[in-house]
């Protein structure tokens, strides 16, 4: 048979790690023979818009730099499939795709809007005696997934928010005078990738000096008496939030200033604003944006083996017949540190949320307490050796055309 | 003799390894005995504020650390000298406070505010017949200073840029709908760093699309032309942007927005708001932030080399019995790469600013010619083997009770 895999949603650095994983599982494989890339995810299966990968993938050298390569090499989509009852086209013209390349089983990388679509694809295929089996391999950097301990793309992103804070701390301490620096991070409803910056603590530093998540309560009045009491301690405060916390009077990320304007920039500019004029100090606000989810010549090694290791599970778990699954990480154990791969249904998994435990955040709803670091510190473990190419991390990548 | 060194203006990832150059020269010379740093600049020989760095610096494990450490281990400040004519009391001060420690020579490490203190204070003391050599140790991000070939710091900062303005092109063109990213760089008078992204066109990368730096003309009118005429051509579009370039309305960086409100955020936010209001696609803009001077994780070996190298030259500068000098780097070959180390006048490098060469931009004024490339590729090259702690990397760093 021949299988198809696709990557969706936002880009992290794992993700192609795991296309890695299957495409060399699926290698060693004598029932496999074609292994089809769908552009931009499921879209490059409505479309029959799809790449036999061994044209484009030869070597070990080749998965080497997919490794270390960033985003989704095969593109991406926010495509969510409707339900099939209102709408079968869509469906139709998949299976149709799907048969007309003879493709026995279908990989989709992604976060919680792609699991959606594994378990509606497997629910439908299932219906329809279609027979196509359909595996979930999850990513993404928000770790917001249910049932597995952890996500790929997470500990590379948790790897650069530390290594960035550590060194946003020792480039905010050089004036004699008193200072405030708000990092905004990504994570719109949970917490994990903010909390994670907390893992300095344990490497003695007092920064962050204060931590923000969206599962804790914030109020501006708060924020300005913890920062007072902070400068009272240090010279420079250095205050970690996720951009998703929710500011009292509705100001949001993107949404509205509190004079009724169009807001430019995210919930760090708004804090940075508050502390200029309430408390008056030198103050900065950082966006860590895009680079903390695709800065992969900082990965952590131990994301990309385990992102390679959950693609290939995935195919091994396809082979042996399942369908409508995902695979998740179990911890056993966090010193050492060990992970089993197993799979969980995707309906346990689509559309659900996992937020921060709440014995994470300390009592005031400011910082993260010092039992979250054992559930980080694996995380972040190990680099790759980044091969370089004129001085720039050497990236795979697929010609634009062949993506169009 | 003793000895002080200073670190002064704002971070780079190479003022460190220059105070690692002049520390390690200094051992090795048996005419000097103690080297002192001087905490915040040249505030802290004002305020009598020096430490003895050999009670902290022990091993060549420590200066390894250090010289992957970002910012200015023994703070920093922005402190211009008064014309001594005018106030003579400061320069008192600092005579004072070298005579009490035997300190016969001091190296000034900073930007072209600094080298004017290198100026006045070498000036002052040979009217004064005070027996103090001063030495400035050049370095800036910006890269804008007269006389030197570049300036140590700036190597690390651009191979940042090219590095994460790689990952933002990959993270970027996953989508099947067009878009346009603006990427901030800092650069409030001079487009060199900003110009350095262009290094990704040697590597076969078309992006930056559009590339924007003080020193061109730049209206809005023919931004959006440019913008809307890359669209045609690429999916894509990535814009690198200079902090300062002129935006007619008068519109710049922290001031004032369109419609007379304080603006909040940068050129880059201000481009990204007229992209969405006038050509209406996806548009997201990007400020690199100080990441771009302390991501020490991601240094030019190159630099950190050269900068470890000017700061011992200096050392032997002023036991020939120099003063009122600045070190530069002078060029003698592109490819094989090859500079020496000389000395300039502080007074022909001081408050003066060093433009991107006319050659450098197109006649468009919207990119850099591909003569550019080989001089900025040198500056990126090699990497340093960064010591790990628990997966972040490791700083040096000083108690910070002894820098209050």
């Amino acid at each position: 048979m021949n299988i198809a895999v696709a990557q969706s949603g936002g880009p992290t650095c794992a993700i192609n790690a795991s296309l890695v994983g299957v495409f060399k599982e699926s290698l060693k494989e004598p029932e496999i023979d074609a292994i089809f890339g769908s552009v931009n995810g499921i879209e490059g299966l409505i479309q029959n818009h799809l790449i036999d990968l061994k044209t484009l993938i030869f070597t070990n050298d080749d998965m080497e730099l997919l490794r270390q390569t960033p985003s989704t090499v095969l593109g991406s989509c926010r495509y969510k499939l409707p339900d099939w009852h209102e709408d079968e086209s869509v469906y139709q013209k998949i299976v149709s795709n799907l048969m007309q390349r003879q493709i026995g089983a279908f990989f989709y990388i992604g976060g919680n809007d792609s699991m959606d679509t594994v378990q509606k694809l497997s629910a439908y295929f299932r219906e329809k005696d279609v027979a196509v089996r359909i595996i979930g391999i999850p990513k993404t950097i928000d770790n917001d997934l249910c049932v597995t301990d952890h996500t790929p793309g997470f500990g590379s992103a948790a790897k650069y928010v530390a290594t960035t804070m550590q060194e946003i701390v020792r480039d905010s301490s050089v004036y004699s005078i008193p200072s405030v620096t708000v990092v905004e991070i990504m994570g719109r409803h949970a917490g994990w990738l903010t909390a994670s910056s907390s893992v300095l603590h344990e490497l003695g530093e007092a920064a962050p000096h204060l931590i923000y998540v969206p599962e804790a309560e914030f109020s501006i009045e708060k924020f300005l008496n913890d920062v007072r009491k902070e400068m009272a301690k240090h010279k420079a405060v250095i205050v970690a939030v996720s951009e998703g916390i929710e500011v009292p009077e509705g100001v949001q990320s993107g949404v509205v200033d509190n004079f009724g304007h169009k807001y430019l920039a995210g919930i760090g500019s708004y804090l940075e604003e508050t502390v200029r004029r309430e408390i008056g100090c030198k103050v900065r606000s950082i966006q860590l944006n895009v680079m903390q989810r695709c800065s992969s010549h900082l990965c952590s090694r131990t994301d990309i083996d385990e992102s390679e290791a959950i693609g290939a599970a995935g195919v091994r778990c396809a082979l042996n017949g399942e369908t409508g699954k995902v695979m998740v990480f179990r911890r056993l154990n966090d010193m050492p540190y060990t992970v089993t791969i197993e799979t969980a249904e995707a309906a346990k998994i689509a559309n659900r949320e996992k937020p921060l435990p709440k014995s994470y955040i300390n009592t005031a709803g400011n910082n993260i307490t010092p039992s979250a670091r054992k559930y980080f510190m694996p995380l972040i473990q190990g680099e790759l050796t980044i091969q370089m190419n004129h001085g720039v991390p050497a990236h795979f990548t697929i010609q634009e055309s062949l993506l169009r």
